[in-house]
């Protein structure tokens, strides 16, 4: 553009170069996308409603009508996500300076990648989705991997086709990775679970020379509403705010959030172990606390989300793990257990519970494993979710793999399909890559915990007087406010000084269960 | 075009005088129209969903976001339902052999109403109507219309623009009335108001001579379990499937739908006056009921909504008083309401009850009128409303009407402002139109009873011993099926020869509070 025709346009040159004119058109550019972006985020949290409802209150007869409804909300969704407006809203706020650099980036990181996937693909990826859930639950039902491999084959390919339209350099499975974890590809996973297991394996070992801890204390038959009552104070000492949030029951307890005004959990209580609900609700309040303490202000904007999927799990498995498995948390919790379930907890102390609530056991479930065991039963699904998308895998011999590895690594051998590959919904609708972020978070609980120690002094002392006002608010400054600004590792370089890094969580394995089990 | 450029498009002429792409371009249209409205239908369900959580589970720390994403969804809902193609495909759909001419005649009631109002009149009268209600809650508290008044003229300026857009021949009201009452016109209603009043106003004069009946029964301090038992038991009987249903608490009873196979209620529960919560739970699960019973098949559709707002009201009506309140209703009931709530009905036998939901007492709150009195607390506001909004009654002296009006219709007369015209919510935010739907819901309510009798037969003798599925098949097949197909005028008369009649309703009144009362 000419200076005569910048002229014509009646403006001055201003500062950057742009005209009075065109700076108010890149500042409205700036306004633009912010709007754009608030849009898509009240149709997604929308759908969030919609979700919730559907696992906590809908009625059988409404499955059908909310299905739709959903699929309407996310296809609404993903087109204003992806369309032109917002491509050109998101190119054209780059030269302003109004615009917030980390914003755009955030928006970028989300933005780009959707906008790469044909919406037909999308669409595919759901059907496909829709069906191996429902091939994985028949098969289950006849605890037989072969009814599910024609669907978990349509779906690989499908996830095989989506992660070549999002992308990759080193191998397919970043573009998997990176949509739960920014900046992070799979030689870096490998690396972490090559310096986990190096550890992991031989403390396993160790430990099963030793004498069992006992469960006990937790196999009783004990009311409900105590068992409710007891988790339900812990969280609230915790700093889950029930003014923001709520807790229902469901079969599986999730957490969900529609905005930091409204984070809800949701938990389940089994009658004859007490450790069942209860550390549910404890995890599931550790994300839901993330979500109450993200950035309010920027809650409709792409800084407004959390970090990554395995940041949020490191805040749930540091309330559930680092402060609910530990023994100051017992000396606090055990008189106000006694209160909520008179006379069912007199012939046990603190300890009794804290060696109950770490009791390490090799087992077949992953959902059932222990802190040690369980990043094995991760590092497993890792590896044959890079062989199958590369495709050295084959489907077909996927069960074999899966307890060969089994016995590789926990020494466990699954007695049927149902208990070893058909155990976790994941594949079946295509969420491959979602599992490292279980270990990254248990890797990142640590590091916060090791520098929340360093900079609030006695973090054990202060559990033990029930006081978790300075920990919560270390993680809400340090983490909980960042939002979706930092990756994962310079979130981790951001609070720690260091990128994700395994030695504070290692240290931790050794020092607790060297401890426990007198190694 | 010429027959040379028909046949250059490739096409055979086929019937209709359409070439072959033509037709298939036009049967596209009537694809396109349908998948268009289905997305906005999906919309508006899911606005709904977040609308029931909202008063039935969101905590107070939700409600900004809350309402920010209704009003997404809103916007969203509006700008599809009049979008160019939306009108584009109704218009094509219009010269297709395979469109349904009953769909597009209820799809252009809709669409033509909402398509000649400007999007930010839409966005005025939102943001109106929520400084209104707060206005409104505001004088509430403070006992005083005049905390209210600037707020009310606002809003009512703005319904006066919005009746304009939308357009109107005989008066200004009918704009606002078509939106609730298809094909029926102020004219209409006065006309009907003047037969209701002629009857009930001297009806009401005998009464008030008679000696009183007792609520005694009623008026118990009563176990919550055991009342909301009863409820459920009752309309369970009625026939209202709790699979495709629940029942929660809220402040105001209400009922909501998602499509046919998720329409819940509410209730509430008063400790010392088991009518409140039951009637309610009566009252909302006749809206429930027509909602379950709306053609599942057409759901998203044109055609899969209720008739008019007074028709839904009908149903509501009909299972709370032609049914609830009648005495075949208790002599069926009253066994099983000593089960729910063991030895506190052991003194009164079923005349009792009946005597006691049947109590006729001019107040001056009409939420809590009987069924004599409750049309003409709807007259008078039926009345000020086309005053207001005719100009002829200045804001200012509002107050003043409405208790002269209290004074000469129901000889009442409120003690402040808050008895009197502050009592109703739907001023507040523009919902001037909406209360000749209640009327109209008695009227019919008595027009369906009268028919359902006439070919049922013996109806008391049915609902003596708990029966209820004739008269709910007799409304499911000739009501509730016909979806929003026919206008209220011509449903009835589809069902009982005659358009809508006072007639019935007046004959229903005089018998059973005759009888009551002994006149």
């Amino acid at each position: 553009m000419s200076r005569t025709r910048r002229r014509a346009l009646g403006g001055r040159v201003c500062g950057k170069g742009h005209t009075d004119k065109e700076a108010a058109f890149l500042a409205a550019a700036w306004e633009r996308v912010q709007a754009l972006w608030a849009e898509c985020s009240d149709i997604q949290r929308a759908a969030a409603v919609l979700e919730w409802d559907q696992l906590v209150n809908m009625p059988a007869g409404g499955a059908e009508a909310r299905g739709t409804q959903l699929a309407t909300l996310r296809r609404l969704a993903h087109a204003r996500l992806t369309s032109g407006a917002m491509a050109e809203a998101l190119a054209d706020a780059a030269s302003d300076a109004a615009a917030d650099p980390a914003w755009l980036r955030a928006a970028h990181r989300l933005h780009d990648r959707e906008a790469t996937v044909p919406a037909e693909l999308v669409e595919e990826r759901s059907r496909a989705g829709t069906a191996g859930y429902m091939a994985w639950a028949e098969a289950r039902a006849q605890r037989s991997f072969a009814v599910f491999a024609p669907a978990l084959q349509r779906v690989l390919d499908l996830t095989r086709r989506y992660a070549d339209a999002v992308g990759w350099t080193g191998q397919r499975y970043d573009a998997l990775l990176s949509g739960h974890e920014p900046g992070i590809d799979a030689a870096r996973v490998r690396a972490i679970f090559a310096e986990l297991t190096a550890t992991i394996v031989p403390l396993v070992a160790a430990i099963a020379e030793r004498p069992p801890l006992s469960r006990q204390p937790f196999l009783q038959a004990l009311p409900r509403d105590g068992q409710l009552a007891a988790g339900i104070d812990a969280i609230a000492a915790f700093g889950y705010d029930f003014a923001r949030g709520r807790q229902d029951f469901s079969i599986h307890p999730f957490s969900t959030s529609f905005g930091p005004g409204d984070c809800r959990i949701t938990t389940r209580v089994q009658d004859d172990d007490f450790a069942v609900g209860f550390f549910a609700t404890l995890h599931e309040a550790g994300h839901a606390l993330y979500e109450q303490g993200l950035p309010a202000a920027a809650s409709r904007g792409a800084l407004g989300e959390a970090c990554s999927t395995g940041v949020h799990e490191s805040q749930s498995r540091l309330w559930e793990n680092a402060v609910g498995r530990s023994l100051a948390f017992w000396e606090w919790f055990m008189p106000r257990l006694r209160g909520h379930l008179p006379g069912r907890f007199d012939a046990y102390g603190a300890a009794d519970l804290y060696r109950a609530a770490n009791v390490v056991r090799p087992s077949a479930i992953r959902v059932e494993a222990d802190e040690v065991t369980y990043n094995l039963h991760v590092a497993l699904r890792f590896d044959l979710e890079q062989r199958l998308l590369s495709g050295d895998l084959p489907v077909a011999d996927l069960p074999a793999a899966w307890n060969a590895g089994m016995e590789h690594l926990l020494g466990v051998r699954p007695v049927d399909d149902l208990e070893g590959v058909l155990q976790d919904v994941h594949w079946s609708d295509g969420g491959l890559g979602y599992f490292p972020s279980y270990t990254l978070g248990n890797v990142l609980s640590a590091q916060w915990m090791e520098q929340a120690a360093a900079e609030l002094g006695d973090l054990p002392g202060m559990i033990r007087r029930g006081g978790f006002g300075p920990l919560l608010g270390f993680l809400h400054t340090r983490i909980h406010q960042r939002g979706a600004g930092p990756t994962p590792d310079e979130l981790a370089a951001e609070v720690t000084g260091r990128p994700i890094d395994t030695a504070p969580y290692l240290r931790y394995l050794r020092e607790k269960y060297g401890a426990l089990y007198g190694l």
